[in-house]
């Protein structure tokens, strides 16, 4: 996970779209359905759609149920709309993440973009889940109406969960993968649950494949939350430390704080609070070692993609599954 | 539209009370599912939730969908959750439309409620419409998923473009009909036609009750536009000249300024602009007559609902349809 800059993420995007190769296609489609779904005729509309680019990434979750219809062989020709769906979704999820409260807006007023501002974030946010569950309603089966509005429900409650305990040391390992899971393993469970099942039958497949990708979303959240204590801003792509500024107690930093003594406690509890601190995370870092707590954390990652690689196992050798090895080994070794 | 206070809000509940009486047994239902569907597992989430009471209004949406059912006959056991899918969708935008932008939580930044900030009412309103749309799905036929998806997404759009057209004041009227329309009556047109036509058939009409709720729905916003420049703040309860604040220009200002002078328009625009001005809508009426524009937009709303009555008018009679004619009149008569 040390970061050597620009050419080992360039290296890991190509390892990626390795990966991707076998549902190049279906992913093209994918991204059409999402351009064509953001085209709207309104001009204000489609000037503010235009931000959504910024938001692109690595598109792990439609890849994920392009990936486990072809390793089930449950493909349908509804896959890559069903992939657009989920897409859309984890958008509409990154844009409301960025709505700033007002704490935040005071510190950063003097960078305040006005054309980007809460209000578009707001509408931008429910315009992609509106257009999420307008196409998912178009499609032929009801089960992605279903299991996304499920989710969605579910990635909500995480999010409100993860408000409420922020600066609570205490949160349990138990209750730290609660929220994580369900903010995040929860679509990465859909995604490949649909993927195998989708328009309907083969429940069993389906279930297996739902705990599949819970655990690799899981994994993912985890190493996520290593990369915001140790990777640079170029490689990961957003600003490190985050988790600490805003107030996020995550895997790592909760077994640190578990092996301290009370004075270190209290130390680690000031450096998230105390106000005036410019570098949170830097301060962190000097006041305790956080290696024992990151190592915990991708041990505990590790073991969840070993649970995943298992199920992966029981289906039969193709491209597909090969892809989604590869996937697994991805989200442990990922730099951004 | 005078407001004598208390009393006059009091009998117009009174009345709205009483227009619901030929769906009061659905109404109660409709309620018991809202809360239902607000009382989650997680404290947190319950501690959340516990704040929408205070965006609960008159339920007018809810009381349509029921209200087109019994009128045209066409009353099934799902009515009472088909209507609280649409009340929780109304609830959605509320909370939405209640975040701040950063200009706004500078100016009231001594009154920030920590606990109410911009993160949880975005998270608050996710939740209410994912829980609207899994609401949706359990529901026997597809019809609301349809309907109500694309309804959510002329909502947002309807927001954006009034929100791009702020300050506007060459908005011709047939734009800001477009914006109010998308906006809000698109709501009230969802809710007559899958009250009228759920769970499928009865296209034609369905049509006919879609064009009353438009009519119905597009005059309450026109009133509701007139409220906010001469309600007063105990009648309508909520602020009064937020409009011209949020620099929205709504059809009385935009009749006014299209009849003024130019020396009238360059006042009004600085009026609604120039930095530092306590009181902006009192500052307006200081500055011009605005009851000729007011009568206009009132001309217009009756307009609208002259035609919404004439749609009436093709139903059998009914305790239903004499509530909905009720409704009719109390959109143009209310004063809050």
């Amino acid at each position: 996970m040390s970061g050597n800059g620009r050419s080992e993420v360039e290296e890991a995007r190509a390892v990626l779209k390795g990966l991707m190769a076998p549902v190049q296609s279906g992913m093209e489609r994918m991204r059409e359905t999402v351009d064509q779904q953001l085209s709207e005729g309104s001009p204000a509309v489609r000037d503010m759609t235009g931000h959504v680019g910024r938001f692109r990434g690595k598109q792990l979750r439609p890849a994920m149920v392009l990936l486990a219809g072809e390793a089930t062989g449950n493909t349908t020709d509804e896959h890559p709309a069903l992939a657009a769906v989920v897409e859309m979704i984890h958008l509409a999820t990154l844009v409301h993440d960025d709505i700033l409260d007002g704490s935040k807006v005071r510190r950063r007023v003097a960078c305040v973009n006005q054309r980007w501002d809460n209000q578009i974030a707001v509408l931008l946010g429910d315009f992609l889940y509106a257009r999420a569950f307008a196409l998912s309603s178009q499609l032929s089966s009801r089960l992605s109406n279903h299991v996304l509005a499920e989710t969605t429900r579910r990635i909500c409650v995480g999010e409100i969960d993860q408000s409420a305990r922020r600066y609570d040391f205490e949160l349990s390992q138990e209750d730290y993968e609660k929220i994580a899971g369900a903010k995040t393993a929860s679509l990465y469970a859909a995604a490949a649950e649909l993927g195998a099942r989708y328009p309907g039958g083969n429940e069993v497949v389906g279930e297996r494949m739902h705990t599949f990708g819970w655990n690799l979303g899981l994994a993912f959240q985890i190493v996520d939350d290593c990369l915001d204590l140790v990777g640079t801003e170029e490689s990961i792509g957003k600003t490190v430390g985050a988790d600490v500024d805003d107030g996020k107690v995550t895997l790592p930093v909760l077994k640190t704080y578990a092996g301290a003594d009370e004075a270190m406690r209290a130390k680690i509890r000031d450096l998230y609070t105390m106000p005036g601190i410019e570098n949170r995370l830097e301060a962190l870092w000097d006041a305790c070692d956080l290696r024992p707590g990151l190592d915990y954390a991708l041990e505990r990652a590790r073991e969840l993609i070993r649970e995943a690689e298992g199920i992966l196992s029981e289906l039969p050798e193709s491209n597909a599954r090969s892809a989604l090895e590869g996937l697994c080994s991805f989200v442990l070794h990922r730099s951004f």
